[in-house]
């Protein structure tokens, strides 16, 4: 562990009740002692120096101290990035299970602050009934992405969208890209359609297998959004959302 | 199967009996008919138009003929970016298993030209006595992820070396980057390293869990790789392979 993912009850209290899931984690998994201390992380991203305080069957209590810093004591040593990271909104296009589950995954650890799944016309997985559960089972993923990383975004999962409701849920914030593998005549580099972006937040909309319809990405591109021809071989889902990411990420970074 | 990758035996005659594996795949797993007409790549990279001349249990006799330009009729009706691709090398740190088979899948649809496994200080998996087994697991997989991703850029997998031998493979064929979490002092921007590569090879040497070590990273820099230490969070190493190459690729390509 890198770092501790305080629930999400938890609200800044000098002592903290840890139950469940995140008492067995620390207690059974990391095997931690009473007097233990470690690094936590709450919600909204704030570091805390947490301490174990007592250990009963189902629930670990944590003494919680606002960090100043960055702690100088994470288990692991690496020296990491400590930001300005830009504000990425992933909007995924719905893969099926494990290439979703693996995005998820990636774009947790590259720091995207939120992922919205999106249903389109080439998809082939379908939640429909199955949002709450689906939706649980991301958080699941990115709570042990950010704990392993130790990124400082905290990345959320958005309830899924249909395609026609994303423009709608950007709302303009920033810039918008849709990468694609359709010729639209129309197409600037990616890093002057980056240029200013490093102090608004950049949407990126993936597609699944198949990529978007014309009609789609036309529809797009009508709401404001820029198309991305990405000068790769055609990638399976789960690598073109990757390769996009910390394309994208790369450049607006690179750019400040 | 968006291209059938051309078995190593075939030397470009008129026919050729295709047995095995790729025969199965072709009569079982495809389910092609005798007259049915695909397109196929040899392992220098060349386009031929094939037929299924006969099926026999164990075989297929193909007829083939030299494709003059990219085929029209590919299973798959997609645009691909056709190229140039930048020769990258990746020199990759042997992780566990499935870290390192998902990364060479992934370098291969982004179109790597050559995949090392490098051994080195803080890798925990360990080659020895499998070298043999080992290589001929990911070249199966190498050839699953052209067929699919119809990358016309052949990937081969290169005999392992240990990190100190990596230098001397390179034999400075073009431009060569260590990616690192290492403060080296030493830092320059990653497209001005790149600023003048789209002509010449590119090598990329990334890390397991864990990166390089100090001494490592100084070793490699005497040798005239150029240290890059990527702004991101700490990636898990398929992720860092996978961001590690998009990245280079989309520099190069977008400089020429």
């Amino acid at each position: 562990m890198r770092i501790f993912v305080l629930p999400k009850d938890f609200k800044g209290s000098t002592h903290h009740r840890v139950t469940g899931k995140d008492a067995h984690y620390l207690s059974r998994v990391l095997r931690l002692k009473e007097g233990d201390s470690f690094t936590g992380r709450d919600v909204k991203g704030s570091l805390w120096n947490l301490t174990l305080e007592s250990i009963s069957k189902s629930n670990c209590t944590l003494t919680c101290e606002p960090a100043e810093t960055e702690p100088l004591a994470l288990t692991d040593a690496l020296p990491a990035f400590k930001g300005p990271f830009p504000e990425i909104h992933l909007y995924q296009a719905i893969c099926k299970g494990k290439k979703m589950d693996q995005i998820i995954r990636q774009a947790t650890e590259l720091g995207v602050k939120r992922i919205i799944p999106v249903s389109s016309a080439y998809c082939v997985a379908d939640f429909s009934g199955k949002e709450q559960e689906k939706t649980t089972r991301y958080q699941t993923i990115v709570k042990e992405a950010l704990q392993q990383s130790g990124s400082p975004v905290v990345t959320e999962i958005a309830s899924p969208l249909s395609i026609g409701q994303v423009a709608q849920d950007w709302a303009a914030r920033g810039t918008a890209l849709v990468f694609h593998q359709v010729e639209t005549g129309k197409q600037e580099s990616l890093s002057s359609i980056l240029h200013d972006s490093q102090d608004s937040p950049v949407a990126l909309l993936v597609g699944a297998e198949g990529g978007f319809s014309n009609q789609e990405v036309s529809l797009l591109i009508e709401q404001g959004f820029h198309p991305v021809l990405l000068k790769t071989n055609i990638l399976r889902a789960e690598t073109a959302a990757i390769a996009a990411v910390a394309i994208v990420l790369h450049l607006v970074i690179d750019n400040v």
